[in-house]
């Protein structure tokens, strides 16, 4: 037999099985009970969240029964039937059972409820839960989507260097990537490390995002977009922080801010409606048992919705006349807190924004300067219930320009000679954004720690598995 | 005017823009000829391999043309008409042209023959030539082919740690990842490194396969795969080696070795068949220009054959009955050589063949043991060409005999405790294979060396861009 004929329980209850008289399935046990005359089993094979009752007519004959745990690993023939009474719903008569693993009785994942935080730690193990079953489905279809999205539209998926001796954000939290041995780090004569002796001849760390190679290849092929794993070294122990995460920063040549603001609304309602749509058991697994509010009811609301657009200057003002006192104190020039952002979407206009011209302190460097000579073509895009979702920007495609911002910046202009003669040749205005993975996932499912959408988080002591 | 309705020149050039009487186009000039009456320009937008050929009936309206080069980019605007005397070829009467950005004539991409070697030390002006447009489109589309083949067969697209504290393979090539200030390496007392005192507070470096985490995954969402970058800090400056690459790494439950084959086999033509029919352009171009051979002949005659399958102790009979004379000594026991697995697929079996069950002693710990107690159940795929392209096996699911295993090769069991529980509690047989993206992309295309497929290369002592 073929291996893609292997029947999946998904496809036992969504009865989309040719033969239904007989049917062989392979799973782990997720409970047990029953009677001397007849028995149940709840199995689970990862394919979708509802487990296939295997009922047992005479346990006498599987003599094996009694070594039947939660967590065994079964091989299970029979034939399928309808639940009686239950319209929609089958089971499967079971004729032979075949025990394929054992399940000792310390199995940590007893039938209770367990806690996020021992789940946690047995990220090894979570995967055999609902929650994370559905939360690893989940993230593999949006994953999709996201590919769907930007290739429909002939953008080209790109993947950017992960090793790196640039620090676009200049935030300074990049990792270090050596091949030295720490023990015997080699010292030039000044006394200083000697990186011309490292892997790559100078100092590396991993990415924090791949915009400045995205831009390159944007003035190239026209409209890119990358999909990987971005990294900072921050050490803040929240919710919504990991050291690894995975982005999305698409890039469009010939496209002005306008055009990016249209791509972002238009990639967050095609990811709001693929949820609903493609994700409909994930979603409804949320609405009951994860998120805090009505998620299908609110992201049918925002597809629904034209998003609002006002400049920071704008935002500024608002925030100032708002009847609401904010833990940090309003004024223009200042970087916008999630309190004021959660303000201006959630109660001043109760639909997602778009904030646009930012000023060109608190942004970076690569961003283009208005007229004004002080804002920035910066656009974030705030969501009711989070604040900033995306962040984005229009570039500054005018060389001497760029030059004098970076200097201004007391940034290395030697080290970005590749990056300037994108603009020294044949420049072309183009804009992009980027959206972290993980943020995404946790809006629409209103799971609420970023240790519960990545299989393996990694954060501040924690890098096991 | 929607940013997604804008023309590209490939849709111009399949004649799939609305009203040709008044198109706009936005893109980098690569040639510009003319005379006092005529002038023609050679645009390119990054949208396909051929440009758009730009008419320009009375260069004296257009005052400007004297400052477009080669590499200046512009805004074209004119009508759509078909070339005299060619079918299905259409250029641009232009109407107005807006530079957009200068290109000075030291630009480096001056129309001529550019060495391999000259653009990758230009890696990011590259994207603007023939061949890595060619490229880059290509691996985008075969990007996504990896994403439906696994997403229509239902597997779960997983996204495993790149920073790690495991070295699957056991080779000891990993970079290691820290945020210690290397010229002040904290020591513990016995003055060893204190990597209690790192970001995660033990050594981490990055992966080189996502394996073990793709096992885990698979033991309870059931056929998973990974698409992510991996590393090796292998000192060897060789065309096919690079010190980062991205990698599929799918991983099913209640597989075995045969199964295993099946989609190893099933995928491979999937992604064959695929650049034959969705990246035409590419093919051709691949064929005509970068290729040794004829590739596409290559790969039907591929997708049409069934792989031949023999073991590692039949492949060495038939290579010491051989005659030819191999530089590496062939006995049983020896890890295959590509000249060895080149003579099996060439020479003698004339096809790709799966070559099964290789001694214990040259694969890895985590392949499933024969009866025979001296090989296991790993599989290369091997092909015309290349030799290996594809390594794989079925796992050894069995808890007491991986212990053994692993205590053989005296690795720490406590760092992969997790890893053991996946067979103490309900365990299964599984399987799962690797194929570098970078190799596939190579073996299709022709093109021969690996920085050529990578947009932007990390080799030894280089990690520029």
């Amino acid at each position: 037999m073929s291996f893609f004929d292997k029947v999946k329980i998904k496809d036992v209850l969504a009865t989309n099985v040719e033969d239904m008289s007989n049917v062989t399935v392979y799973g782990w046990t997720r409970t047990k009970r029953g009677s001397k005359n007849i028995a149940f089993l709840e199995l689970n094979d990862g394919s979708c969240l509802k487990n296939l009752q295997i009922v047992i007519l005479n346990p006498s004959n599987f003599p094996k029964l009694d070594k039947i745990n939660t967590g065994t690993s079964l091989k299970v023939t029979g034939y399928i039937e309808q639940v009686e009474g239950r319209e929609q719903s089958v089971e499967m008569k079971a004729e032979s059972i075949e025990i394929i693993g054992d399940c000792p009785a310390d199995y940590p994942l007893q039938k209770k409820e367990h806690s996020f935080d021992f789940l946690r730690e047995n990220a090894h193990l979570r995967p055999r839960t609902d929650t994370f079953g559905v939360m690893n489905r989940f993230r593999s279809k949006m994953s999709y989507a996201v590919h769907q999205f930007f290739q429909e539209r002939d953008f080209n998926y790109i993947q950017t260097p992960i090793i790196t001796a640039n620090d676009t954000e200049g935030a300074g939290e990049v990792f270090q990537v050596t091949n030295f041995d720490l023990a015997d780090i080699p010292l030039d004569e000044a006394g200083q490390v000697d990186y011309t002796q490292d892997f790559f001849a100078e100092k590396t760390g991993l990415t924090v995002s791949g915009q400045l190679e995205a831009e390159i290849l944007a003035c190239g092929l026209g409209d890119v977009y990358t999909f990987g794993p971005t990294f900072r070294a921050e050490n803040s122990n929240t919710s919504r922080h990991a050291a690894e995460f995975w982005m999305i920063e698409p890039e469009m040549a010939f496209c002005d801010l306008d055009d990016n603001m249209e791509v972002i609304e238009e990639f967050l309602k095609y990811l709001f409606k693929y949820a609903l749509e493609e994700c409909q058991e994930e979603m409804e697994f949320f609405n009951q048992q994860i998120a805090a509010e009505d998620k299908i009811a609110t992201l049918k609301e925002i597809i629904a919705t034209d998003f609002g657009k006002i400049t920071y200057t704008e935002a500024i003002e608002i925030l100032e006349k708002a009847e609401q006192d904010f833990e940090y104190p309003v004024k223009w020039g200042i970087d916008l807190k999630t309190e004021h952002e959660r303000y201006l979407t959630e109660e001043y206009f109760e639909k997602p924004i778009m904030v646009t011209d930012y000023p060109f302190d608190i942004k970076a460097f690569y961003m283009r300067l208005n007229d004004d000579q002080k804002t920035v073509r910066a656009v974030d895009c705030l969501v009711p219930g989070v604040g900033e979702i995306v962040g984005g920007s229009q570039r500054e495609e005018r060389y001497d320009v760029l030059i004098d911002l970076m200097q201004q910046m007391d940034m290395d202009l030697d080290k970005y000679d590749w990056f300037l003669e994108s603009r020294e040749y044949g420049t072309v205005p183009h804009s992009g954004f980027g959206l972290g993975f993980e943020r995404i996932l946790m809006y629409i499912s209103g799971m609420s720690n970023i240790r519960d959408v990545i299989s393996f988080p990694r954060t501040p002591g924690n890098a096991k598995f």
